[in-house]
């Protein structure tokens, strides 16, 4: 065994689905197992098999479906529990079925009314029982962050005895602190005299937002598999995030540890889980937050423009994003606003972009988001709106049992385009018919709606991303009918086409 | 000082609002502030006067309007922008200001263009300019985390002697390991001469998911004042959560260590903050998510149903959420299925149960979410359809330059109601529709739309919080058409409403 390699034991599909409203059917669950193989994790926890027939389904097809990672089931430390997991798992490539048991007092007397030398026993009984189907059986001793150590020791020490070739040490309710979850884990190194016969797992919850940390004490102190989810997403506060623990070992690089992941897939991956499960990632998410490479306050701004260095401890390009992108905010500084107009084609000399800086800022201070309009404006150069489109009109008719159709005026160039499209809702028909006077091939990467507001009234921010000719551009809308807000997200992008296409020719 | 209090810095109004689309304008700015108040944290950091107009003017009437706390202003090691701040602050009841400039080898030769003694130099100046305003200087060494521990120490030990009452530690880009981060501020306990004269704060940025993790580490080493932001927004993967610390010190009695804050008030302060920035609080956010405190798995049910202590950490009331929540999918066990029955006032036999309960797995594994509604059925008590209202028949028209208008007729209790209304937007017009035929006063408290899509075609969840007699009711709708799932989400609160008083009767 190579002992600085740390494996990557997704949990996606078991510990991550069990969100409400995150539930996935057999097909969208193979397809997430597709994706987290290319990516390169080495253990695909696929299912509870005993819990329901989808779950049991699950596993087969994915078992089927997969090659190189191992597919692991979860199990009770009951016998039919592992009698299911086993048959779920019949055409997997490589199996593991993972068992086990409650050991903090909390779970001994309250959950499962028993006592601690009942509890070893059935441990030990479990993984036997495991041993007789599959060669790859892992032990988690449930809630081992709230275990008594020296319990703890003597119930892993009696399970490696018994075949567990994997022990998990979860921290279930995510109490531990990192300096305290650390000293778990070298206790067991240090007090189980077998322990080198198993490979010692983390899965660390977030209640207390420090899953990550304690997952990576963990292996700072001997772990070498971490148990982790996509976007870090699981039951009440989550799990420990997938992209977290691999850029961490990337980044710190003194730690001399690696993983098979190749993490330009991250960002894709982070991606399809959200839309699959419908569980929007956080703007300020470490790693995958729309917002973790954009900076828009000015002394940050100043600093990544004269070096990434300053701020950016790593490329986006690392994680498959594209480019870091700067935001004009009333906090942003004369350089970020000099590196924008140049992306526009539009230098000016010092004294003038000093004058343009103080409009900029009051400007600012007004409007939360400076667009390149407003930009063009304070130059004095008047928006070139013969190359641009302009919602004139939009009457949209939709509701219960009806079939949604948009009619949509454009204005382009002065002339007047009109069209109406019926569609699956009313932004689907309305954005069919600009498509129908637009004329480009342009492809909706992603649509995210925000509202947010406490009274009756609906106010609508909407975030569209585009795709043209390889490029992606950005649409932004607000309205108090989200509707419209959308349709004029949908304009904002295209219009971006254009100003990138005048750009692109001076 | 009683070394035992971490003094709480909310910076939610300074690198918080750096966020791009975050800005506050001065009246939300003040409103924040009145809340942190309440909050009881220590030190409100209002802004960085310099930057822009707008933001000297929200320092000045933030100072204006708050009693207790103490009002922060930032600045450059520059002497206008100190002067600057010094004017901001002058109603400050307690004012100070955060002064300081980069010390880490990346900051001093490619942002700074300077060398080591230059920067010294420059610190001291700074924190003596800012004395002659104000008694309470705090001193930043900005990128800290990167900065060589020696001579760190040395620029530190410079500013005490200068004046500064606080000297705040910053990992700017968010790199540090929690053991190495802890490490740092031991270092400077032990290295820097007059350390007991002033305090140490710790400013801990979230890139690679370990901000909290972080600042732990500090306080255990020393530090006794946490930088911090409500929900942990600020820029790229943002600033170490406000609601995470306070919950680690107080979960966490061990370590002796306690703020001021109230924590009954974090999830109203934290619901505050998501709404007027516009930043949505993903569901599995620890602390403050909407999930933090629901359970949906089989086991993880069980055990909350028999003791919270199973599996919460934290009572949900001791931040201000009445109750966890209990969600019913296809990972839910019997111990839940029971449970929810008994809150519909219907009591079975074990084997009935049993019975229902393999008929709730089949019905689970197709549907994500389980109503109310489904779970009568499968007991086979007919959905007492006579109290239910059902959305009959929607009609929406809107546009661009128009005013929005529903026609709605509602099901109820087999009699046909049909309004229509006018409003802001279309779901505003819809749900007054809906308020003139039901004549509850009824209160709309969140409102969630959830819209990520690959492809055009429009698939949206919508979640709604009412409010009726004192108390909470969420109603859920998924529709292609997201004016439709509007509707539907807010009559399903509606029907919870009829259905607790059908349970409340019995």
């Amino acid at each position: 065994m190579d002992n600085n390699r740390v494996y990557i034991f997704d949990t996606t599909l078991r510990d991550g689905e069990q969100v409400p409203g995150c539930q996935l059917n057999t097909i969208e669950k193979v397809e997430v197992a597709k994706v987290l193989e290319q990516l390169g994790v080495d253990v695909i926890e696929a299912g509870f098999p005993i819990s329901s027939p989808g779950d049991f389904k699950s596993v087969v097809e994915i078992s089927k479906a997969v090659t190189w990672p191992t597919i692991c089931a979860l199990t009770r430390a009951v016998e039919k529990d592992i009698d299911v997991a086993a048959e779920s798992l019949k055409y997997a490539k490589h199996g593991r079925i993972h068992t086990g048991i409650g050991t903090s007092p909390y779970h001994i007397q309250y959950k499962l009314n028993s006592n601690p030398d009942e509890i070893l026993a059935r441990a030990v009984a479990a993984v036997k029982y495991a041993k007789k189907y599959v060669e790859d059986v892992e032990f988690y001793a449930e809630d081992a962050g709230r275990s008594d150590n020296v319990y703890l020791a003597r119930v892993i020490e009696a399970v490696i005895k018994a075949g567990a070739t994997v022990v998990n040490i979860p921290d279930t309710t995510g109490y531990c602190l990192p300096s305290e979850f650390g000293e778990k884990i070298k206790f067991l190194i240090d007090n189980v005299p077998n322990i080198h016969k198993a490979i010692i797992s983390t899965h660390c919850h977030n209640d207390l937002g420090m899953a990550t940390a304690n997952s990576i004490a963990g292996v700072m102190n001997g772990a070498r598999q971490v148990e982790v989810t996509i976007n870090g997403i699981g039951e009440r506060a989550g799990n420990t995030a997938l992209e977290e623990v691999v850029m961490i070992l990337r980044s710190h690089k003194e730690l001399n540890l690696y993983t098979n992941v190749n993490s330009k897939n991250i960002y894709k991956t982070s991606r399809l889980i959200s839309s699959l499960m419908n569980m929007p990632v956080q703007p300020n998410k470490a790693i995958v937050g729309r917002n973790a490479f954009s900076h828009s306050s000015g002394i940050h701004q100043d600093g990544v423009l004269k070096n990434r260095e300053n701020y950016e401890i790593i490329d986006p390009v690392e994680v498959g994003i594209s480019e870091s992108s700067i935001v004009l905010t009333a906090r942003s500084g004369r350089a970020a606003l000099k590196h924008r107009l140049d992306l526009l084609g539009i230098t000016l000399e010092k004294e003038k972009l000093d004058e343009v800086y103080e409009e900029f800022l009051l400007l600012a201070d007004k409007k939360k988001d400076i667009k390149e309009d407003d930009l063009l404006m304070l130059v004095g150069e008047k928006v070139k709106s013969e190359h641009r489109i302009k919602l004139d009109f939009l009457q949209v008719v939709t509701g219960k049992n009806m079939v949604p159709m948009a009619t949509i005026r454009l204005d382009i160039a002065g002339e007047k385009f009109t069209a109406t499209e019926s569609g699956n809702g009313p932004v689907d028909a309305a954005i069919k018919a600009v498509k129908c006077i637009i004329h480009r091939k342009v492809t909706l990467q992603e649509f995210l709606i925000q509202a947010i507001n406490k009274g009756s009234d609906d106010i609508g921010k909407v975030h569209m991303q585009v795709e043209y000719d390889e490029n992606i551009y950005n649409g932004f809308g607000a309205n108090t009918d989200i509707i419209t807000a959308s349709v004029e997200a949908f304009i904002d992008a295209i219009n971006k086409i254009g100003n990138a296409e005048i750009a692109a020719a001076k």
